[in-house]
């Protein structure tokens, strides 16, 4: 599909309609941290999902104020996470950057860390030794996050990024690990882009929703065909085949009340202007996502 | 990894090592039907799997006599499906195609048809629909097929390609959908490619087995970074992370007794001499899959 930017430009957007909406800065990565923020007020966008290396290249004191100036909640900071290194340097390693992560988060203000669990060890073929280094980063960070009003939010990602990203693939998988914590400590990321084709996703928001789990609530769609490497395959809302409204009526009946991120990581949405791509993006939400 | 023909060519496989052993052509695509079963005799090959593509233009009862003479038991024929489609005309043609697929199936003496179920039609967003009408076809073909003495297998592909290839997407979903007709009529396809990822994959094999559905049992290892398009990015046997005789030895605990078939869709595989390729697989398969 196509864009229309004269569209999206002359968009009104229903008084509300952005209440929940909440853009990941990496959806708009063209745009620097003011010009994020500058579009964000122009456009009445009130949230916002923050990435560690943009954060710490602008400074992690110096963008939670700019970010609390201009009226932004953060929503969530990505990511923490590749928990799955079986040497004990590497593991060591691993933790006390997810220490400075959870540090990070609660200078920005935001209640949620993302995790990327991490993938396979180069020669392994132990899918469920790597999920129980999962479970004991877990363990070994929950306090450290609790103390900082900082929630871990385990991310099931697609199953085709098992082996190199993720080894935590349904959110069934997700909750096994989660709910071994207290809920304060240990939630979980529910993404569309990583779940839509799962049958078992409906009975499995609800019972994130019931445990009080969901940490946070993304959207991307679907789209084909994939791109080599396949992460920079993310489709814009509505472009693809995933049931968006669909999604957020389940997280919503699940007792989700916070904010819904629009995640998309695509080359083609990062070649055109940000201010333009930020309008379509919120534009498409309201069309694809609320009621 | 770099193959290393010398080693392949001089491998002595053990007595019976093969025996179970069977290849899918296309793994080995440059090789044409008589090279193959030529390929075959020569290293004691005495299983494949066949396409109906190269098996028409070769012709059906010309290839039937081919694989007869040379002694090779037709594994399985792929393959059937696309039954997502919802306009009537679409369906029909369909449905005809599987018919003469069935009847492609009786005479190459295979008892199983590899179906893939089909994507997403344009512009839909219900999987749950898509689904239905698998199920629909089968109860179409079940009664035809059983007729043939041929079982419709129905294969769940990785996730990834839910959209544009297959709605049936882990071995739970085949087996709710297969377990709606008779065991003779509906069985499943258990293909490590597509089910290495999914930690409930032990306990379906078990129920695959426990309940007669193992149809066929594949092989092909996960590797990447995935290609473009992600179809042909199949790793060649030990190349990956999956582990293979792990899964061989779930599908034997579970009963089954056939033929473990190798099919590998890969580039660099079909760039190479085809008789390599097919004593590689052999090796690979008797390193990293027997006991």
């Amino acid at each position: 599909m196509t864009s229309d930017p004269g569209a999206v430009g002359a968009a009104r957007f229903p008084e509300g309609a952005l209440a929940r909406f909440s853009i990941n800065q990496r959806t708009v990565k063209q745009l620097s941290l003011p010009e994020l923020a500058e579009e964000c007020g122009r456009l009445g966008i009130t949230g916002v999902g923050l990435w560690r290396e943009p954060v710490q290249e602008y400074g992690v004191e110096k963008a939670a104020r700019l970010v609390r100036d201009a009226g932004l909640e953060v929503t969530s900071l990505c990511r923490g996470g590749f928990f799955t290194e079986s040497d004990p340097d590497g593991r060591r390693r691993a933790l006390d950057d997810n220490r400075a992560a959870l540090d990070e988060a609660a200078t920005l203000g935001t209640g949620t860390l993302v995790l990327v669990s991490g993938g396979l060890p180069e020669g392994s073929r132990d899918l469920a030794g790597a999920r129980e280094r999962v479970a004991e980063a877990l363990a070994e960070l929950g306090p450290y996050a609790r103390e900082r009003g900082v929630r871990l939010a385990v991310e099931p990602l697609h199953p085709m990024f098992a082996s190199d990203r993720c080894v935590v693939s349904t959110l069934a998988q997700a909750l096994d690990l989660a709910e071994r914590f207290p809920a304060d400590e240990v939630g979980v990321v529910v993404d569309t882009y990583h779940l839509w084709w799962d049958d078992r996703a409906p009975e499995q928001i609800a019972r994130a929703g019931a445990g009080g789990r969901i940490a946070a609530f993304q959207l991307a769609d679907w789209i084909t065909p994939l791109p080599e490497g396949v992460l920079l395959g993310r489709g814009q809302l509505g472009d693809g085949c995933v049931d968006l409204r669909g999604f957020r009526e389940l997280a919503d009946a699940a007792g989700h009340e916070g904010p819904v991120e629009v995640e998309i990581f695509n080359e083609d949405l990062w070649a055109r202007d940000g201010a333009e791509v930020l309008a379509e993006t919120a534009e498409r939400y309201v069309r694809h996502a609320l009621d």
